[in-house]
């Protein structure tokens, strides 16, 4: 969105807080990395929804234990709505599926950014970090740029701290990346992916069959690199 | 924010839902009895969100049984937010406070707009109606005009049905009144004040030295009415 980031110096007292909206997925363990290589202190925050795939949430803790960030995991029942990643009378789809799929979790993302701008306000942050992606879900209307504009319109008169002229940026530093560039960039920072999980089945293993395992696979592949979570 | 408003035969097969935040207290009570004036089918929406005053929640299902409507109780944890709704070691303090008092939630609103989309898009609803009023509250940055108009153009952008043409308008009729002319607009529309709560402590009776009493009972008091709830 915009090019704000705090000062670089890390071994200073004092860096700015970032809230990293971290699900435990490849994605936005990246863009969290992302917060930290620009001199951000990131805070982690989850959101435990009632998702069919709750393995990811231990992943959201590695995670921000990787990254040496404070964690929150914030509970809200999203069971009502419907989705495939919810209702466990609606099947995860095998392979990819044309449309909106039925693992869309209705505003989910509008929902998880406002508790991210409430988190930020908390702790007086100047950055809210996602893993949003518009190439490989470009059937999902709250992934796209324009979406995030407007939210980071709404962030400028939502909140105390922008109210009274501070600034709080909505980040999406992998917005334009495909899945592949993110696993790249992700190596880039030293990563380690197998802390990660990407299966909407949340089995013992991935799946393999699932939208979210074939993406996955194929960022690996396209990358030229192993997923060390099928080591 | 615009006059969007279904049909208004309420005796025929089929009438557009309106997803109403409904809290227990008495603006989102008016504002859900707007929606129905104006012909929608109200689905209330609660959120229980660790608040001190839990006793609203039980006034919000007999808010919605008085209004004929559809209801669901949604459960978020905001005991983090350290406001004196959620926080038991923060006071609410007696009488009016200057500024941003500290019974605000961070981006409250924001987030519970936010849920009030999902069930919007779940239901396939064309309204999300609030209580939210500019007058009594301008301290609040989430309670301006600007703020709804922004988020409006976030809904545009954010759900499967508003990126295929459809609408979803939010309303806040309350938005330019005051307490007084919400009480009797409430009586006009043949409200019963008794079952709403709006006491921030939340024991067996109001207390009436919190904020919030203390602007109810001017509300009634400027009205000419005596409030129900007092009796």
């Amino acid at each position: 969105m915009t090019s704000a980031s705090p000062s670089r110096n890390r071994t200073g007292p004092r860096r700015t807080t970032a809230v990293c909206l971290v699900s435990g997925g490849m994605d936005s363990f990246v863009a969290a990395a992302v917060a930290r290589e620009e001199g951000w202190q990131p805070f982690c925050l989850t959101v435990s929804y009632g998702q069919r795939h709750r393995r990811e949430i231990a992943c959201a803790r590695r995670i921000a234990a990787f990254l040496g960030a404070g964690h929150r995991v914030v509970s809200l029942d999203l069971s009502w709505t419907r989705s495939a990643l919810t209702d466990r009378s609606v099947p995860v789809p095998d392979g990819e599926t044309a449309g909106i799929p039925p693992t869309y979790v209705p505003a989910r993302n509008t929902i998880f950014i406002s508790l991210a701008l409430a988190c930020a306000e908390v702790l007086d942050a100047g950055a809210i970090f996602t893993g949003m992606t518009a190439v490989d879900f470009s059937g999902y209307p709250d992934c796209r740029p324009d979406y995030l504009a407007a939210f980071q319109a709404l962030v400028d008169r939502a909140t105390k701290k922008t109210a009274e002229g501070g600034t709080i940026v909505l980040r999406a530093p992998l917005l334009e990346l495909s899945k592949a560039e993110i696993v790249r960039l992700g190596i880039r920072l030293g990563l380690d992916f197998s802390i990660t999980w990407s299966c909407y089945r949340g089995g013992r293993k991935p799946c393999g069959r699932c939208p979210s395992c074939l993406l996955r696979a194929r960022g690996f592949s396209e990358a030229g690199v192993p997923d060390p979570l099928l080591r």
